[in-house]
């Protein structure tokens, strides 16, 4: 990072009285550093905040990964899984416990990592551009900060490397709603066919609504044949009838339709 | 709260050079405020900085609250529910969608009124303890912090009051580990058998970890008579067998075990 | 602290399922804690929170005097100065230095501390009352908040104890100003003489201000025989003599009129 | 900023099932957007907290200007002051006081935009890529940290336009300490002529000592022919003469020395 890595001699004031600014030049060349072009006693303290807040930046970005990977691990979801290893124990009092312990710790470090950023900011308006108060700030942070930072970066590298992934689960959830997913698919399809957005909706969350309920009363979110409760509802809704054929609603639920640009995104993620 | 309703008359120095002691006494008795007994130009920040955090760690526990409930309806799990009125439209792209709008709402504001506390205790050191550094601070947080936890508490009651409870889910919920629960009270009783703590550990995980292997492969958690597969497991494990007897196994998978001392809880916590 | 002092023996699940309640308040009372009313498998956080928030307010309030020494100590104020030894080296670089290096440090370790108020209360909201990812930040915060803080209270005492106060520089500051410290004196004379708020404040900021330019101008504070600026203007201006006589102007150049309370006040904060 | 400066179609789960990924692009460069590569239902809120931290930074510069400006203004020291416009009160208790109300403002402001730094990285971690939380948070956020900061720069823009400096009184706290702003000079010639850099610092600070000494018993800085004390004791120094010359001593003190580079430093910093 170019705003960090600077370097000065230039003397106790910063006004470059005892050395020729050369010197500081060429010092700074040899050390593969730039020049902080004025500083005081001390190279001032919003280049210092900047990598501080880049850090807790990053590790607000892998919190959120964590996050994820605690939601998917949660019992009832159960789409993904941090490795367990066989002799593990998850938990002293309860042998069954396979708890999301790397990302909850990932989680809490990112706090940590975090609350560097408004003490770094603070530490920018020192007094004449030279007080020394930002230096016991420094003793705690910039070791903390760094040191934690790999660490975090660390274990999530292997969280990831090691991830167990359910693709089973994630089926079993998708179809766990009865079929609502495929909603807006269905909601899109009517302007086409003449219907006003408006028209539209009240005609879909009417059988959306259904199959809460139905869901509620036990009712088994597929049927026999693999056919969801919405899928039934909506082939069973006269007005819904008047506009969209039997096959035109039964395309409407396809999987392959949501997933088809996944390689263009990749794609222009990773560029590649 | 006492650290923030008292008052002052003691002139811009707070020395009372031109009021007599007695006059900010009655001045303040009269208003039905405490005295602040040292004071300069202004009533010192550190009390503000008291208040302010109070309503911190208000709003961070009411956030704890609106987590638990976004988390319970969350489509797998959903054992709660925030109130969604007939004609209310979750997303406009989803027509079957009802979000926790209320308790994500509640936790957004959280993070907004903690972000107070800070600013609040930067504006405890004034320069002299009265520049006027604290001002601009304050006519952005007092009214925002006040209003804002106002607002966040009738909003999370409202949520509250109206909450969509779903026991016959949480039963469900819990069976899904095919009796994995009880994992526990399994391994307190062995030790009263004469069985080492740590023998007791393995005996348990070894059984409790092939629930998950076979869960994992699509066997039901419970079979047809309601048995779920940890209690089918234990029964099958000759060395258990060996310490327990199939009622003593039985026994241990009640519910009512872990319910037995609600009451004296909600006494305790309620004291009624 | 009443609020952190509790501890709980509630079990994994915090329902009391494997011990009596009546074993919980035995041991808490046998350690010489209160009981935690209603904790889960760890007691809740937003205790934590407290205690780290009533920290943060302490640092906050000590780097306000920190912060005020620090002014004191400027060479152009120089009212009170740290504590010097003998053979001490102020600055390696400048053998003439005596910076106020123990409150400069205080003032950073307040922002350090205080840099723990929002993550103790982000780990308030744990998921169900129990996720694991508070441990990873109580394992920095804890001991560093608590180490620090009483680090920065015996660094603070020290200063304190060995306060080295100049109250002639604090006299020579005071008649700085050509007499203007006593302008509200004045002001609040001519009201009880008839004149009218505003345009007395109009005869003594004319007055006022024109010690400003005067000052600026090189012209000295005081006159040979002690006689302020300010003191010199008032007594010249027409307006003012018609309505106070000398001696009545003379008599509001008294140090001793703000000092006359100050014991008054001492009792009140002090109790004796 | 580019980080920010993106815009999505890519529908509500962000796979952009329901229009194809040009269109997306063709929007996006319609509005002089930058594409987001992957996006969710939401934009992810990394970029919106790499906005408001960069905002936190550029406030917390600000700041240090303010907190200097705030110092020079302070009586005692006066180098510097804010524009006093001449009809202006500066107090209404006090009608001498011109105080850096404008500075003490921007120094609270800047604690008001630092402290959007933590919830806006708060915000990241959103739930499965888009709960809602980040919504309420925004809503406070965006235009406050925006219009603040607007507010900040244009008031800061004023204050310097307007300011007023006072080099002679910068002359004049230059010559409070007796010419020992120059003892780093004397320090650095000794060296020179063969002394040790121990010696050398002893010899320098024996006499510079002896400058705060004089000082506090009322010595004047000057002599009637302008020579600092700090010239005279060095003058007479036996062990310093024996090194260097009375001239060699007197060329020491010369605030030319000081100053003779910052022609560099500005063009480094302005490029002109």
């Amino acid at each position: 990072m170019n705003v960090i890595s600077v370097g000065m001699v230039s003397g106790a004031m910063g006004n470059l009285a005892h050395t020729p600014i050369e010197l500081e030049e060429l010092t700074c060349k040899y050390l593969g550093l730039g020049v902080a072009n004025a500083s005081n006693q001390v190279i001032q303290r919003d280049r210092y905040a900047r990598v501080i807040t880049a850090l807790s930046l990053l590790a607000s970005s892998i919190e959120k990964f964590a996050v994820e990977i605690r939601h998917l691990q949660r019992t009832e979801v159960y789409e993904a899984e941090e490795y367990f290893s066989p002799g593990q124990k998850g938990s002293s009092a309860m042998p069954h416990k396979r708890n999301p312990v790397l990302t909850e710790n990932i989680t809490g470090l990112a706090r940590v990592i975090r609350s560097y950023a408004v003490p770094a900011m603070e530490n920018v308006a020192l007094w004449h551009e030279r007080d020394i108060s930002h230096s016991s700030v420094e003793r705690f942070m910039l070791p903390d900060a760094f040191i934690t930072t790999d660490f975090m970066l660390n274990r999530f590298n292997g969280v990831i490397s090691k991830l167990l992934v359910y693709p089973e689960n994630m089926m079993k959830n998708l179809n766990l709603t009865g079929g609502l997913v495929f909603s807006q698919r269905v909601l899109l399809e009517l302007p086409l066919k003449g219907v006003s957005r408006e028209d539209g909706y009240k005609i879909v969350q009417r059988n959306a609504m259904k199959v809460w309920e139905d869901l509620q009363q036990g009712k088994p979110a597929l049927n026999s044949i693999g056919e969801s409760l919405f899928l039934q509802n909506l082939l069973n809704d006269e007005d819904l009838r008047a506009k969209l054929s039997e096959s035109e609603i039964r395309d409407c639920f396809d999987y392959g339709y949501y997933t088809k640009n996944i390689d263009k995104i990749f794609e222009r993620v990773f560029g590649c």
